[in-house]
């Protein structure tokens, strides 16, 4: 796609984390990164300095990378510092997380071993409700409950698949685990599924692979300090390697 | 299978609506049903009259109806009024929820309206554990936990598909609808998945297909009166007719 340029107009939808406008293109929204943080759905409230630069350079390195693997995303361009021009979609209302070690809720919620090496990757689906507490769901409520057809499921599941072997491989050479992540999609006019929202250290887990040092928002979420420091050591990580 | 004779020996584990009986014959088990009911995570607890009796032929007969369409079970022979000669299993600690209309849990935790009937059928899987109150899973945990192989786990689905097809119409010529059911499932020696445990109004969830009264356990559960002669209802409805 070549150099688009657009000018931003009103706020469409200002989230936890990001800010969405529309611009003067219909088909093109900017998608802005606040520093703003919370956990614990929503109980813990903080900032984190220049969380929204390196969330946005983050996002934007890894759809690029993503898309040179045939994973369709929203990304268009960047657009400044936080933020970036995304393609406009229809969002599924589903949070799909894929596990390759596990921790947080699996352990809490299955009494699973802190730390344990998966098998077998764990992808999971949580229905994006606030009011609920975004429930965890299956590829058949999805189905059932009107969110996706089945053949959307499949393909992202496909693609969530396809990610999590692409980046696996992506953050272990730059000597991180990835533990864990978060995706979204959502289809475009022609109906086609495409990858959303970030990528980055609010929505994956990331650990050193020799010191497993936790460098990303699990940082925030037990006051382990060093937050604003693990994520730059993320984002120097992937832009000069 | 030839008739069996077989003496019972020890109880082997007691649960909540069942005993299991070692017997003389190392590959068989006895099947007791008691009239002890309870509910919510063990919370309420009672007895039905004659539920013991009734779950067992309602099991007993949907098995024999089953095996008929090539689903296989754990079912050999009648052995008493409240109980039946099973085959021994070693047994998949996952519940299997297959729902047609919408009610109990998956309207409390997804907001759908109660009554609704699924364009599509909902199976869950439920991970069998008291001490973790039954946490739903997926298939993805049920192999990265060790509890099945994906094969495994994909033949239980085809089986908790037919078995729906097949009773859902069964039930429908006898003025119950099939709302939604609990299914375990086990392998034997030679590693085939089987269906086991029971399918009863314990189990079931059974509406009258014209006034849509309830006529299962959900009559203890909110204290609808009647629940003897809802079990029995039931019973005559499948043996009668």
């Amino acid at each position: 796609m070549k150099e688009v340029n657009v000018k931003k107009k009103k706020k469409l939808y200002e989230g936890k984390a990001k800010i969405v406008y529309e611009t003067d293109n219909d088909d093109l929204y900017i998608q802005e990164f606040k520093d703003d943080a919370t956990a614990f759905d929503g109980q813990k409230k903080g900032k984190i300095k220049s969380k929204g630069h390196v969330n946005n350079q983050v996002s934007a390195h890894l759809f690029q990378y993503l898309e040179g693997y045939h994973v369709p995303t929203h990304f268009v361009q960047p657009h400044s510092d936080n933020s970036m021009i995304i393609r406009k979609l229809e969002m599924i209302p589903v949070e799909v997380v894929m596990r390759n070690i596990a921790t947080g809720s699996v352990v809490k919620k299955y009494g699973v071993e802190e730390g344990l090496e998966l098998s077998h990757p764990i992808l999971e689906f949580y229905l994006k409700d606030d009011e609920r507490h975004d429930p965890m769901i299956n590829e058949n409520h999805i189905v059932a409950f009107g969110h996706a057809t089945v053949d959307e499921v499949k393909q992202i599941e496909r693609y969530a698949q396809k990610i999590n072997a692409v980046l696996k491989d992506y953050f272990f050479r730059r000597n991180l685990l990835l533990v864990d992540f978060k995706l979204e999609f959502g289809r475009n006019k022609a109906g086609k599924i495409r990858l959303a929202d970030e990528i980055s250290p609010d929505t994956c887990r990331l650990w050193d692979s020799e010191t497993k040092e936790k460098l990303d928002k699990d940082r925030f979420r037990q006051d382990l300090g060093g937050v604003e420091e693990a994520y730059q050591e993320v984002l120097s990580r992937i832009v000069t390697s």
